[in-house]
Parts: structure tokens; sequence; C-alpha cells
């Protein structure tokens, strides 16, 4: 696995402390939820409970508009759910919409299944029996309408089959998800939390499924799943619907700043969400390599070496110093 | 699942808000390790890195006396651990001395697997693949001799099978755990961290095993299992031994002040650890439901109608408002 948002190698290899970097390598929120209150005691002592959760989870329905005909699940993050989702789905060949985030291919091939990646959603091999579409695509952005996501969702179900939908960024795309709009029940929808409320280290995420999966899932994640700090922020946060609505626009103002400076600056966003921009550059390996000598993080991909994302930097000294660090090393960049 | 420490199922059945009532359903110290210390903000916000995974990893390694040819992982709370290991040991019956923990049977049997509960140690049967053992057990306080367990897992070894070690409560036990004296890898064993540090909310528990199934267990929790917070408040405490030894000692203390209140009250208690008494009672479901109708939340068991087990309520007001309950209820009891 080869994720963002760990400056250990980044420091291992250029060096600095983390006041030093410029971490725009994920695309997690940095303007987090407000944290700073203080939880009760129970949040840490006590196992956590069976009413906090309940009480969370009807916060997460109202959150997501989640249909009355679906559960819904939470777990100590939404990777634990990609990991363990393949043992619990039903046989039959895998079809992935990719290139997207590589965890989902990962946990199928691990659990043995045969996986095959797709480009366009909308030429699902007819031999699929589960689908996999992450909406809206990570690093692309490239979002699948609720319309085309239903009639997907209906063609498998005639044989059977089961739609996975990934909606890690949907929070900061209003109307990209489809929930509101399920009425059937072979879609398996996953939500995370950290990245819009920008709590990626309380570990907490969602998934509305089936009466028949939800329980399974709910098994094998046993008792407890969910610390007491996540239960009572994650309530708290879910249920603070103007904050949702405000920082929804605060992103959008956020990145269309970002996507001006790297246009600015040689660089071509192609796609993203309002978390993250993606662009394109000849050299975008040596690019990221000499950001990072300036202690800025980005994230390239090994099956896109044109491609470079970048997350919000999170204040407008932050966007500036990436500017600036864009102009100085333009010749480098450019000579090479 | 039938577990202690949930108060919402006793508010529902008799009345009063949490603050009405005594917790003593679990084993979970009420001395909590101090947490009122701030976070760093990246604790919360930030994806856990893998320097920080490494901290925890070392001080855990260090506290729990763990030999170099194990290796540990953590994850959020040994539950999880306990219910994904059945789909990581090898083929074959597996024992379980009982009567234990209930979890441990639960998730073999949900992955398919036969097992057969045996009441002695000593003698596993000759056809046992796997044996899991509770050490101190859990409600009896059973302890197994460093000696037999090593004994045990060579037996098993001679077979290609594994020992599996439950020492969740090992910590109060000094001398207990068999992790220092550990050269065999064909033994697991499960810590968990938050019944000792009084901090069952946070979610942390830690696994030693061999170099062959540790990455497979991981691979299956995947990457950021444990939380921010979890990592930093771990790390601190794994690493802060003077705590440990006076919580020790006053755990000690606090057991024989219970032992003698239950004892004067009608209750001879036979087994625990310092986090808890097992005490007997002719009508034991009589005597939990008496307690809870005076808002004193204890623990009884199916398999055992003359058992009730009672934690440590934590304060000498606490302790009093117990031996007065008892007193009052007596009567009430022995007339039935």
């Amino acid at each position: 696995m080869h994720h963002g948002g760990d400056l250990t190698d980044a420091m291992i290899r250029f060096g600095g402390t983390k006041a030093d970097w410029l971490d725009v390598s994920t695309g997690i929120n940095p303007h987090p939820y407000p944290f700073a209150s203080t939880f009760s005691p129970s949040a840490w002592c006590d196992l956590p409970g069976k009413a906090a959760l309940e009480k969370l989870l009807a916060a997460a329905r109202t959150a997501y508009k989640c249909p009355a005909n679906l559960q819904m699940l939470a777990a100590p993050g939404t990777q634990i759910l990609i990991s363990q989702l393949p043992y619990l789905l039903p046989e039959g060949p895998v079809a992935i919409c990719g290139p997207t985030y590589t965890s989902h291919g990962e946990a199928f091939v691990r659990a043995g299944r045969a996986i095959e990646e797709v480009t366009s959603p909308y030429a699902l091999p007819d031999r699929a029996k589960i689908a996999v579409i992450v909406n809206p695509n990570n690093p692309d952005g490239r979002l699948v309408d609720v319309q085309s996501l239903l009639s997907i969702a209906q063609t498998l179900r005639e044989r059977g089959g089961i739609l996975v939908l990934d909606e890690a960024f949907a929070d900061v795309a209003p109307g990209a998800s489809v929930l509101p709009h399920l009425s059937a029940d072979n879609v398996v929808v996953l939500r995370s939390f950290g990245k819009f409320f920008g709590l990626a280290g309380l570990r907490l995420g969602f998934m509305a499924a089936s009466a028949e999966l939800v329980p399974r899932m709910a098994t094998r994640l046993d008792s407890w799943a969910v610390s007491g700090p996540a239960l009572e922020l994650g309530t708290a946060a879910l249920a603070d619907l103007d904050w949702q609505v405000a920082m929804q626009r605060q992103l959008a103002d956020e990145i269309t700043d970002l996507t001006l400076c790297l246009g600015n600056n040689g660089l071509t966003v192609f796609g993203g969400t309002p978390l993250y921009a993606l662009a394109a550059h000849p050299n975008a390996v040596a690019l990221h390599e000499a950001l990072a000598r300036q202690k800025i993080w980005t994230r390239v991909f090994d099956y896109a070496p044109t491609w470079i994302r970048i997350g919000l930097p999170g204040s407008s000294s932050a966007l500036q110093r990436l500017a600036e660090t864009l102009a100085k090393i333009s010749p480098e960049i450019h000579s090479q």
C-alpha cells in the first residue's frame, strides 16, 4: 500500500521536522470540526455503549439521507470496511472502475477474488457480479450521475450482483450521493467521516447496506469497534448541518484559489474535488521531488506518471508558500 | 453476545440515569490513566502515522516484555483480534479452556470451526490443534503457571498446533504473563490496554505472535487501524512504568477491601483478579436483580447460576454504598 498523509517517509528521505513541512498529500480537510471541547470522561473510560452508538447512527442516517430500507453501521474508519467487504460479497467476477483508490482492488485480491479494472462505469462487463465505483473518484474526481448509478445497480441486481459505491468524498459534492435515491438493496455505500470533517485520526466511517449484509459486517467487527471519543464527536459533527453547509462553501472557495494558483504556475488542473486538485505535468515525479526538497509533500501515482495531486493548503500563507515554491523550482523542473 | 459494562439495558429495565448507577459489571480499572492532558491537534486531524505506531509498539514491547522472536501488532481493542483470529489459524479442532470469556468460542463458531470446551488446561484433548486459554481467566481468575503454559505450547508445537493466550487481565497479576519467557513462536498472546489502564473507550489492544501470523492480521485490519489519540495516550501510559507499579499495589489493596466487604455481607469470594471478585450465592440472579433495583449493576452468568462477578467500586464511598445495599437487601434475597 502506498498512501498519502504520512510524513514519516518524507522526513526520512528529505529531512526536516513535521513543523517544517506543508503536507498537501491527502484529501483531508485542513479545517477540522472543532474538537477542543472536552469529552465526557466516560467517552475515554467506559466501554462504548449501545445507546451512544444508536445516537451516532441516527445522526449519520440524517446527515447522509440514508433511506429506511438500508441499515447503517459504524466502523473505526472505512479502510477496515474495504478490507473486510470482499469476504462478505457473493462469488463472481469483480469489476473496479479505475484508476482509483487502490485499496479496493488490493482487498479483493487478498481475498482470492478475480478483479478486472474497467475504465468506464458505463461499460461494465456483462459477467461482472460485483462493481466497485468510487464516486466522486479519487484521484481524478470523476462523477457518475445518480441516474446512471441507479441503472448500474438495477443491471447488477438482475444477475444477483452488488454495486459497491465508495462515497468517501461525497460530502464535498452535494448532490453526488446516491444514498437519498436508493430503493434497491443490492448497493453498499461507504462514507468516510474523517476526510470532510478533517478528523482522520479519530477513525470513523460508515457503511449503508442491506439488512442481510450489515449484521454480517457488524459481527466481523465485533463489539465496541468505534471508540468513545469517536461516538461523541461524530454524533455532534454529523448533527451540525450548519457547519457542514458553511464548510462546503468554504472548500469550494479554497479549491478555486488553489486551481488558479496552480494554473498560474504551469500546472494544469484537470480533475479533483473541493478537497484536492489533480494536475498534469510532463514530469510529475521530478516536480514532486523538487517540492519535497522544499518540504512540500504532494502525491504522485505509479500508474500515471504525469499526474500530481495537491490537497488544499489550508491557509492563504500556505497557499502563498506553495505558489512561491512552484515559481522558484520552475527552472529546475523545466531544464530536466 | 452478552457482556458487562453497558448500562443501556440496565436503565431500560430498572430506570434511572447514568449518574444514579454504580456500575461494577466490568473488570475495567475505575482509576484511569490520566487523559486530561491535551492531545496534539495532529492526533485528531492527521491519518495516524507510521512513526507514531512504531513508538507505540516499542512501548508495548517494553511494558509487556515481548521477546525479540515475536512480532507485535496494535488494534482498536482485542475484541476485533479475537473476531479475526479464527480465519488466520491452521485447520483442526479447537479446545477452549472454559468456562471463560465467551467471545473466543463465538468467533471460532462463526468461522465454521469445531470447538470443544475443556475444563482443565492440563488435560487438552490429543486431537486439539488449537488451544485457547484466558490467563488469568475471566471470570474465575484461574491462573495457569508459566511452566505449564510453555509445556502446553511445546505439546501443540509437536503437532503443528497453536496456543492462543488471552492475557487481558495479566497486567494486574505480575508474573502471570508468559510473554517474557517465550522462545516458541506457535503462541499468540493477546493483551488488552483498556482494562488495566481504565480506558476502555479508547479502543486499544495488542497481539504478539510469529512473523508469519502478525503481518497477515495486520493486512486484515489494514492501514490506520488505531486512532491518533490511542497512539499518543497508549504510548505515554505504556512507558509510565511507575504508574503501572503503583496501580498494581492500589488495585491489590482495593480488591482486599472488596473481598472483605462481600464476605461480611454473605457473599463468598472464590475467585477473580485484582479488578473483580467472583462470588458464590445460592441465588445469584435474584441478588443481581435486587442490586439492580438499587441501581447497582453486577454481572451474572447463564452457565453458572450461582456466580456473581463484582468489579472494584472505585472509591470508599462507592464501596460503602455496596455494603449498605447488600445489608439492606439481604432479607429480601434470603426469603426467596
